[in-house]
């Protein structure tokens, strides 16, 4: 049996090639949308791509199953568990619990194991040459290392009304399953550290049934009222295109043909889109950006957090540019398709062009904390804005702040004076930079952002203060 | 915990990064020699390489420890149970059963596991802040996926007599105790399939204490005598280069600066190394080297077991070329120098500027069994040589064959009349080249070479015969 | 003034984009295929291509103008001369003798400089800002470095009757006017060396018209008879696809849109294709291809005269897969389609996988001229093949040998004995395998190649002979 | 012949590789520092460089003579004319007036050209295969494309008192010589449009003489005095860094060995090499180096410009560090090392990890010409600073302007008040962002760089005054 795990690092998500090279057969669990990996994989290892299987629907990634089938000729394997309202609108080979397929003399068995989605399947791996007892499990965003899937999300993103507890309760049921499963087995995670389908997952790739028996928070209770309780407490805010995700990894849809090559702009090029309302999305460090940048873009930074925050600002279906050196065009792009953001056309590599055409640039003020705490202590007269995630406030802010997580702002610019002078703060700099860009794309005059943020405020020993009014709403 | 698997295709060769991310520490296990990867996976993470250890004194391998360890500033963690013989000659912080060390908030347990090697230790990796228990143990040569390590190298690869029955009786001690574990924990081999440390490993990369009970051969033999007599049968024939790397593993040598540069040679300058005896290896496809190769050179194709066969065909201190595209240069070199052969001094992209400026080029006749089956027929006066392993030629050979395994060939060259036609077969064909490579740099004047070898000699339902005289001598 | 030479080394070939800083416009002169290099150099210049010219109708490669216009939005400047027969058939501003524009300050007059073809024109480019008198000519195929361009191209590539003789008395008329040019005028010629649109140009991309009356053969003869007889004389036989350019030149055809991405094609594909007929042309090295090859491919190796001699030797229209290292698919892709050759499907890296996978490969014999003399002694039952160019032939062969240009082989066929020993030579070996694949793609079982060719032969001192019949015939 | 131009545009500089093709012999003239570019041509071409020569001794650029003689074993040709002062002390064979030599077939004769400095040599270049008559020049500095190498530069770049004018008187009589060569002769100068080694270069990259007399100023005043006053008349300052090259160029030192490779830095690396006082030159964009920099940081953008700031900015003998894109990181090493700043020690990829660590950065203010108009309007409490060269200056000023080139700025810090606001502007803000951060490396807190500069400011319809005081001093 061969096995190769794919880790896309912006997402935090883990696909498998799983390969049997007696056969040459291999199956892909959880594709993600740039599939060249996958095919190359199998390439050098002399294998096919047969089989094409999903965990459940995923809101946090367009998967590339289609893609991959269209390039491969392999038959997708979906889950049919879940009721009318989470079947796949796609040709596909139906699975259900106790579903079983063969990938060469690799053995797949279906478990249902509902409480993230209610579609949710797991996939338990018999290398039936070596023995008749399972290898592995590749649980998708059931169970991680160290935490489990969120079953909050179809409510809080996906706007279906009352399935948190519901999810809870089963999540809890599918749970108590788990643990009957033998100690030695590995467990093949969806996602690893940083993502948003969970709130306190590990670093370390796999885990085992037994290892998680004894660490995992979620398998440790025992109780299913204090487990819905636990579970439904703390989880992060999910970003805007979940919603999105969940409609196109259901539904029909074409296949991506080739990623997208966007072209280099001419500044003349650029004047135009703009005018015609086309989104800038500078990805430029946020020094760079407070330096100048055309006016009106937002800055998502190029790091492991772009694909993210792409997904928090961007409208589907609308073209954007990038300003981001040309060496790093293809990998930002990659980033984006993997969301379903394919609309990118064109970039330019940086603005001094722009600038030495003559043409007007912003800048963004940047403050340090010493010389806010004075600002504080001088004026009332701005607005400071939090835009940390809820879980982060709980603990503390800088007096006087407003809270607004930064990917809810702009559907809560009204809460904001446009007057008045807004001083944007996050935990480091970089999501209130987003936050502030944005701001400042929306017409706000004056807006300042907080070099450093709440950690440079707390290691400068000010003082931090309990967030009064939590208004968190999505 | 971080954690990161760096393996090598090439020799099967598993090294691992942890660390520690709260306070930035990180640890590497069993270093390969080109060391950039561990730095560059280092800073992308932010974390700092400060120790460095090893499972055991290698015999596949040159570690890069040494290397690791100046460019790093790191301390070196090395074993020094195994009694006199097996201490490493170059500064460590010494572990022996029961050592226990920190690595941020990782702790580290010394387990002593002779059977491969007398001095061989594994380490328990905790991950303090999650757990008081084990989540994962690296056990280099001891256990694998499947299999375990061999405990006859030291005598029949270097030499030291008698230890083959002892190592056999401490690793089934060893594996014991090995059972003691925790089913869950998962275990993190030194090698996966394909290297010769062992005879059947699995090409899954990790595995659990729990799975390997249930289907490792060497666990599940509950009889000493048995294991003994098992583990000692069907080992492959150990590369000739292990000795060597057993010396310079153990031994203090200069770290090595920076990877060679070989560059690239001009017909002229060629012509004077080759007159100065200078080896030639020629890295091209058997195919290519059949159609004209410069007389003299070996025929060591640019695939996996690159390394393996450099490291059984050439000489230590030596100098030599590649023939080989500029593109795989490098990759080549790393190959190389991850045995320690440094003394590539330069390369020619192929044959065609030496042929056009008028010298000599010498072909290697190739022919198809087909066509060996009649001659064979047909004439008795010719050398018919089987260059597998000792375990294929086991199962079978073609009638009248002489068996030498390609890597002894060098030293048993006396075995063969020089004057007749040398017809060689390995399985597929690749063996036979460098063998046949071998004979005509020894000046035997009549070599042939079956294409497809005994994979296509039985494909096309030849006469396979019992293989009479099993002479293997090292 | 801005100028830049584009050169093709494959094809010898020269265009020019000549572009005004101070009003942003720029020409490109007899653009090559892929054109992106225009575009590149014209965004690094801070240029726009806005003017689009041919010097004529090119018969030795495709021009990319159209797709460059396509791509830019420039105009095309191109001949009107030369009569009904040689219009081309796609919008265009007309030029005629007497006519100019300008490119910003750049003012371009026309001369009609027949000869070469019927329509050829040159442009003499005057930078107005510096100076009333003009800087340069592009001549394209009118006067070379040290040669004009060949009259006979249009009866003896693309079998324009009785054109022959009136291309050679105009070209005559058109260099004495050439002489009435300023001494210090820069030339920039459409070809260097080694293009087969003339019989000895020179090495310098350069030259001027004084230097050209000094040394240039064709503008030191004063009658025109003797100019006429010398011209025709010596010319080299032009490629096959000649032809086909023409046409391809003059006619409307769509775009290239983008380069062809050739896939890598697996064992089972490639058979399958073969089975359909495409041709497989093994791009490797000679030996290489000599030691083993896909039986029916043709040996084009991957050096200066691979388009050419692609263009010799294959039908357009036809798919055809590559034997090439991927890192070299791309540089040949852009090389067949400078000639218009876009049917390339696919490439494999090399034969190993087709040889691993149990497929026959075929060899071809090489034989060293001593042995070739012993073998001529010996036996006359072989058939000997010189494949040179006539010129070549005209200065002495192999005794015995018959010639037939490698170009033409594949229409002559028929006047090779099928049953017998073929052996082939060329000047040093690399024609010679090119003609002896195609005799082996053709049925002929009994095939040679003579190492080093008639070079090696003379540098051995062996007999040369005198060749008997001149049997050139297109 | 084989003729190659290599071209720096950095530094507008011309190398020519010119050889043999019979005989495989090739010459460089003028090699600029990194030389792996005329092995890699001879090695394509098939040619060895075995003749090394210089025009002159180089005051812009440290040529890579003694790299190319170390790596090839060439000799050098160099002159020994002009007196005890301007010979080479490093071995070499020498030319004087009337010397000539032979590369292979190529002759090459020395016409001694003085001017531009006293040694300066020509080389009249002749394809004696083809013709006894020359076919180029290679001019070095004496003649450009439209004007003549500048004859002040030793007095003023180097300190030799009262060689400009006997320099002119030199220069004019060099040219009156030039003018007895044919007029067909190829002229190759030894720099193209933007070099400071003289005032109004063009842009085609080679001429013929009897195109400069048409149209070069020089060649066209036939007066000594008219064309003494006019050649010294609105030069452009020459570079710091001259003097400096002149004494490289002409000395015994060390040869280069390989191209530095500066390492990346950690923020803990960065910070101590501060405090030790290393030079941080800070590459990026200046829109970007407003944003926020690491103080004290010097803004030398990577453009085309980039080596001759360098030159002026940086000290010669001191380490600096780079903060640039690794994939620049090469090229800008390349950059210094042909002006012989070899120290570059290491770089940052950017400041966002430094800023992310909690240190401090620094902004620039910068300001756009409408509101510098209000500003100058309401408040005479600023220094504003011109610092552009001499001949901008004298075509009008901002009023109430200080004029001190950007390159002079360093040592004339004391013309400042070091408490007021300088505003400081060039043509179009490249300039006077690198004297900008070179104000607030020497401590002024109170730095205002103006968007645009002049160009927009008059694009503006702004007043511009004429300069009163000009005190231009070295």
């Amino acid at each position: 049996m061969f096995f190769r795990l794919v880790y896309d690092k912006g997402l935090a998500q883990a696909s498998y090639l799983i390969g049997c090279q007696a056969t040459g057969e291999a199956l892909v669990i959880d594709a993600k949308r740039d599939t060249d990996i996958y095919r190359q994989i199998a390439a050098e290892e002399k294998l096919r791509i047969t089989h094409i299987a999903e965990t459940h629907i995923h809101a946090d990634f367009l998967t590339g199953s289609r893609e991959l089938a269209r390039e491969t000729g392999a038959e997708l394997y979906l889950s049919n568990e879940g009721g009318a309202e989470w079947q796949y609108a796609l040709p596909h080979i139906a699975l259900r619990e106790g579903s079983s397929f063969m990938v060469g003399n690799v053995k797949i068995d279906v478990w249902h194991t509902p409480g993230h989605t209610p579609e949710h399947i797991s996939f338990l791996i018999t290398d039936t040459k070596n023995s008749s007892q399972p290898v592995m499990m590749a649980t998708g965003d059931f169970v991680f290392v160290g935490d489990v899937g969120r079953p909050d999300l179809l409510e809080r993103a996906a706007g279906y009304k009352n399935t948190m507890e519901q999810g809870a309760r089963q999540m809890f049921r599918s749970l108590q399953r788990f643990k009957s499963l033998p100690d030695y087995l590995q467990v093949l995670p969806g996602h690893g550290a940083g993502s948003a389908c969970g709130k306190s997952l590990g670093a370390v790739p796999f885990s085992t049934v037994g290892y998680e028996k004894l660490t995992n928070w979620a398998l440790r209770i025992e109780n299913e009222e204090e487990f819905v309780q636990e579970i439904l407490k703390g989880q992060p805010e999910p970003p805007a295109y979940f919603a999105m995700m969940k409609t196109m990894n259901k539904e029909q849809r074409p296949a991506l043909e080739a990623l997208p090559k966007p072209r280099k702009y001419s500044v003349d090029d650029l004047k135009m889109v703009i005018r015609d309302g086309v989104t800038i999305v500078d990805t430029r460090g946020k020094t760079s950006f407070a330096g100048g940048h055309i006016p009106g873009s937002l800055n998502i930074q190029d790091n492991l957090s772009f694909t993210t925050w792409a997904g928090w600002m961007l409208e589907y279906g609308k073209p954007f540019l990038l300003v981001a050196p040309e060496h790093r065009v293809e990998e930002l792009v990659r980033s984006l398709v993997r969301i379903g953001l394919d609309t990118v056309i064109g970039f330019v590599p940086d603005i001094e062009e722009w600038s030495f055409a003559g043409n007007e640039t912003a800048t963004l003020e940047q403050i340090n904390v010493r010389d806010l705490h004075q600002m504080l202590l001088l004026s009332g007269n701005l607005e400071l804005l939090d835009v940390r995630a809820t879980s982060e406030v709980e603990k503390g802010v800088i007096g006087g702040a407003k809270h607004i997580h930064a990917g809810y702002l702009q559907r809560r610019l009204a809460e904001l004076p446009p007057n008045r002078t807004v001083v944007v703060y996050c935990a480091g700099g970089d999501r209130s930079a987003i936050a502030a860009s944005c701001l400042q794309k929306n017409g706000f005059k004056h807006v300042v952002n907080v070099i450093g943020g709440f950690n440079a405020w707390r290691e400068a020993d000010l003082p931090v203060a309990e967030y009064q009014q939590l208004t968190v709403t999505a």
